[in-house]
C-alpha cells in the first residue's frame, strides 16, 4: 500500500469543508501537522482533513455525514494526551475533528456553584474564570495551559487536586454529546441528584471519544480556599510516608490537598536539568513527600493545621527534616519540583514509564516488590517513582543506568512494562490511573483484563456505535 | 387469563430450588408475602418462587439457569424502595431473587479506608462496623435499620449524607456483579484512580437491577468526626435559606454535613401526628432549616464554626430564630423531626408525594411556581415543603385540604404529578432525585426524557440483557 495515496475521497472531504467553510478545513500539510503529532513523538499519524467546527450544530452534521459515509472520525483537544488517544493513524482515511473552536464559557452559576463550557475551553482559562468568580476549579494538571475541558473529560483526567476534590468525572455534574449519528444529547443539567435512569454521563467521561463527541459540560466549582500551606518533608520510607498520610487525613481531613510522594532520585534528576528547580532540604533523604494543606476558613487555619501534622510527624521520628514553604513564590517552586520531574528524566536517557494505582495501604509493598523485580531484570536501572501517593497513584518511571542512550534498554519497553504491571496487578491495581488507554495500552489492556469486562465494553461501543466511525483503534 | 394459575412450571421451580437448597427455596404463601408487598401497598406482585441464594457461586448458577430458560428474576434487597423496582409483576412467572443471605462483611482495609461487604449487608450494620473501627460510612436514610447495601447501590441511595459526601455512587469504589448469563465480573477495587476504558461501575449503580446482580462491593470509609452540631432556625423564606446556605458553605466547607429546608406546615403535622416530637422553637415561622456541623478536628471547632454561621445569619436578619441542640439527644430529636414528616402526612389524608430536583439556586424559584400552579388546580391543598435543600432535593409533598379521606383529591395523583413535574422540568430538574423510577415513574420518563437518552438506555440494556430476563418492567 502506497502509504502516501489519498484515501479521503476528493469529493468526501469537499462535503465536509462545507459544514465548517473553507477556512476551518485544513488541508494543507503545514497546517495539518500539528495535529498529527504529540509531544513524545510515539503516535505519529495521518489525516488529509482536520476539521475546526465553530457550533455545536456544524459538529453534529459532521457526524451525520461521517455516519452516512463511514468516515472514521477522531475527536482532538489541546493534543496533550500522552497515550495516543487523540491521534488518527497512519492509512489517511481518518479525519480529525478539532474542539478548538467551541471555546465559549457559557455561564457562571455563583448559586449554583456551577460554570458551563464548551469542550474547547483551555483548563486554565476555566481555572482563572472561576478564580475571577472567587471560586475554585481543582482540576488541575501539568498541561494545564494548552490541554482543553473536552479532553480532560474524555480521558477523565486526574492530575495533583484529586485527593481532596476527585477526578475529572467527580468535578462534571452534565454534559452536552453529540452521538456518532449527529444526534446530541443535552444532558447539561446542573443537578447533584438524579436517579432517572443510567448514568449516560459516567459513560461518556473516560470513554477516550469511542462513544460520542462532549461539546460541552457543567462543572461543578468550590469556595476559594483563604489559607495555602505547602511543606517539603524528607522521610526515610514509603512506609513512614503511608503512616503520615494517615494522620494527615485524620487530623485535616478534606483540607489535605496535596500528598505527593518523590524518590530521591527524581528530586535528583529536577533539580540537575530543569534550571530554577532547587531542592528544599539541605540533607539528602531516600523519599521526600510534598505536603499542601488548604483551609477554607484562614491563612492561620492552614498554618496551624500543617504545625500540627508536622509536628507530630516529627516528634514520632516520621519526618526526617522538613521546611514550610515561606510564601506563596516558594509553594510554587516547591510544585515546580514535583512536577518538572518527568520532563528531566529525558537528560538522563532512555526511560520507560507507567501511570499506575494500587490500593493506597500497599504502596509500600509495591515500591518494594516492583523496585526488586526491574532491578533484577535490569541491574542499574534508576527507580524515578514519584507521584500522588494519596490516591495510590504513582507515575512508577524508569531510567536507564547511566551513560550515553541506551537502545538496548529501549527496547526492552514492553519486557519492563510487563515486569511492573505483573505486581501491579496483583495488588488489584490498575495499569493506567490518570493517562487512560489510548493506543499505547490497548494490546495490553485487551490481552489481560478480566474478558468478561471487556466483552461488556464491546458491546456498549457497539451499541452506541454500530457503525464504529468513533476514534477507531483506540481502547480496544 | 386466571390469575391463580401457576406460571412457573414445577420441573423448573425444582431446578432453581436445588441451587439454594430447598429450605432456601419459598414455596408457601406465608413465606412469600414478605417479599411481595412493600410499605405503601402501591405495587402489589406475585410470585412462586423467592430463592435466597448462600454465596455468589449459588446467584451465578440461577442466572445460568434462568437464561437457559427465558426466567425473568427479580433482584430484591431489603424490600424498602419506594418506587416498585423490588417487587415482582401480577403474572407470576417472574422469580424473586432476595440477596438477604449474602450478608457478610469481607474485610475492613483501614489503611485503605474501604469496607468491602456483601450486597445484603443491612446499612446500618455496614455504619456500625465503621464506627467500630473509628470511621464512618455517611450513607444514612430513614430506612437504614431494613434495608440493605446492594439496593443501596442499585437505587443510588441518596438520604441525609450527600451534601458532603455525595450518594450512593460516590461511596463505592468497586463492585462484583453476576450478569444476566451467569458471568461474574469481579471489580472489587480498592483504586481511587483507574482509568482503563468504559465506567461499568457507575453503569451498574443505579441500573435498579435491570443491567446484572451486585453481589458485593468496596466502600470508602471516612475520618469520624469529632465534634457534631446541630441547630434548629426559624426562617422567612426559602430565599433567605438559600442565601444563608451559600454562607454555610463558604464558612463552613465540607463542615457542612446537612442542610435540610422545611416548611411550616411539615412541622406542625410531624409535631402533632409523631409521639415524642417537639417543635424546638417556641415561635412559628413560615420556614425552618435543619443546620448540620460536623467537625473532623474537635467538639470545640464545631462549636465555633455553627456559631459563627448562625451569628452571621442572624445579624443579618437571614435568621429569624435559632436554637442549638444542647447534647446528642436533643440533635438526635431535631433529626427524627425532620425525618418523621413523610409519615406524618397520613393522619392528614390523602398526599401526593415527590421527589425532585432542581439546581440550588433555583430552589425559591421552583417553590413559588410550583406552589401557585398547585394551588390554582388544588385550593386548599397543603403543601408538605421538605427535604435535602443543600442537595437542590425536595420532597415536594401535597397533603389533601383539611377534612376526612379525599378520594377525589386521590384520583388526580397524576394530574397534579404533571402539574409538578412540568414545573421541574422548566428548570431542568429531575423527577427522581433519589428514589429511583421502578414500576412507578417508568412511563412518565418514557414519555418526558430526551428520545436520545432513553433509546442509549435501551441499547445499553440490550446489550448487556438481551434475553431480558433482568427485572423487566423496571426502569422502561
Amino acid at each position: 500500500m502506497n502509504d502516501e495515496a489519498p484515501h479521503l475521497p476528493p469529493v468526501l472531504a469537499e462535503r465536509f469543508a462545507e459544514i465548517v467553510g473553507e477556512r476551518y478545513a485544513l488541508r494543507a500539510a503545514h497546517e495539518i501537522a500539528p495535529h498529527v503529532s504529540e509531544l513524545r513523538g510515539l503516535f505519529p499519524g495521518r489525516t488529509e482533513l482536520v476539521l475546526r467546527p465553530g457550533s455545536v450544530e456544524e459538529v453534529s452534521r459532521i457526524m451525520a455525514l461521517a455516519s452516512e459515509t463511514g468516515t472514521p472520525i477522531v475527536p482532538q483537544g489541546g493534543n496533550t494526551g500522552l497515550v495516543g488517544g487523540q491521534m488518527p493513524d497512519r492509512n489517511g482515511r481518518q479525519v480529525v475533528l478539532s474542539l478548538s473552536r467551541l471555546n465559549r464559557i457559557r455561564e457562571v452559576d455563583l448559586a449554583s456553584n456551577t460554570m458551563t463550557v464548551e469542550a474547547g475551553v483551555i483548563l486554565q482559562h476555566v481555572q482563572e474564570e472561576a478564580d475571577a468568580a472567587d471560586r475554585l476549579f481543582p482540576l488541575s494538571l501539568g498541561s494545564q495551559g494548552s490541554c482543553q475541558i473536552g479532553g480532560n473529560l474524555s480521558s477523565n483526567a486526574g492530575g495533583t487536586g484529586v485527593l481532596a476534590y476527585g477526578n475529572a468525572r467527580d468535578l462534571c455534574l452534565g454534559l452536552e454529546v453529540v452521538l456518532p449519528t449527529g444526534e446530541v444529547l443535552d444532558d447539561l443539567r446542573k443537578l447533584t441528584k438524579d436517579n432517572t435512569g443510567y448514568d449516560l454521563k459516567d459513560l461518556f467521561i473516560g470513554a477516550e471519544g469511542t462513544l460520542g463527541i462532549i461539546t460541552a459540560a457543567v462543572l461543578k466549582l468550590f469556595p476559594k480556599p483563604k489559607g495555602l500551606e505547602v511543606a517539603w518533608l524528607g522521610i526515610a520510607s514509603p512506609r513512614d510516608a503511608l503512616t503520615l498520610f494517615g494522620q494527615a487525613l485524620e487530623k485535616a481531613g478534606s483540607a489535605l490537598t496535596g500528598f505527593e510522594l518523590c524518590a530521591r532520585v527524581a528530586v535528583e534528576f529536577a533539580s540537575r536539568h530543569v534550571a530554577g528547580n532547587i531542592a528544599p532540604l539541605a540533607g539528602e533523604h531516600d523519599w521526600y513527600v510534598l505536603m499542601e494543606i488548604s483551609s477554607g476558613r484562614s491563612p492561620e487555619d492552614a498554618r496551624a493545621l500543617i504545625e500540627d501534622v508536622l509536628g507530630g510527624g516529627l516528634e514520632q521520628g516520621l519526618i526526617a527534616d522538613a521546611v514550610i514553604a515561606e510564601n506563596l513564590a516558594q509553594a510554587a517552586a516547591f510544585w515546580r519540583l514535583r512536577e518538572t520531574m518527568s520532563e528531566s528524566q529525558r537528560p538522563e536517557g532512555v526511560s520507560i514509564k507507567h501511570d499506575i494505582s494500587v490500593p493506597v495501604a500497599d504502596i509500600p509493598a509495591f515500591i518494594d516488590r516492583a523496585g526488586q523485580a526491574v532491578l533484577a531484570a535490569a541491574p542499574g536501572a534508576r527507580l524515578v517513582t514519584f507521584g500522588h501517593m494519596g490516591d495510590g497513584n504513582l507515575h512508577y518511571n524508569i531510567s536507564q543506568p547511566p551513560g550515553p542512550p541506551d537502545e538496548a534498554f529501549k527496547a526492552r519497553y514492553r519486557e519492563i512494562n510487563d515486569i511492573v504491571h505483573d505486581v501491579v496487578r496483583s495488588f488489584g491495581g490498575s495499569i493506567s490511573a490518570e493517562h487512560g488507554i489510548g493506543q499505547m495500552k490497548r494490546d495490553e489492556l485487551v490481552a489481560t483484563a478480566p474478558p468478561v469486562a471487556t466483552e461488556l465494553m464491546r458491546r456498549i461501543r457497539r451499541a452506541f456505535d454500530p457503525a464504529g466511525i468513533m476514534n477507531p483503534g483506540k481502547l480496544f
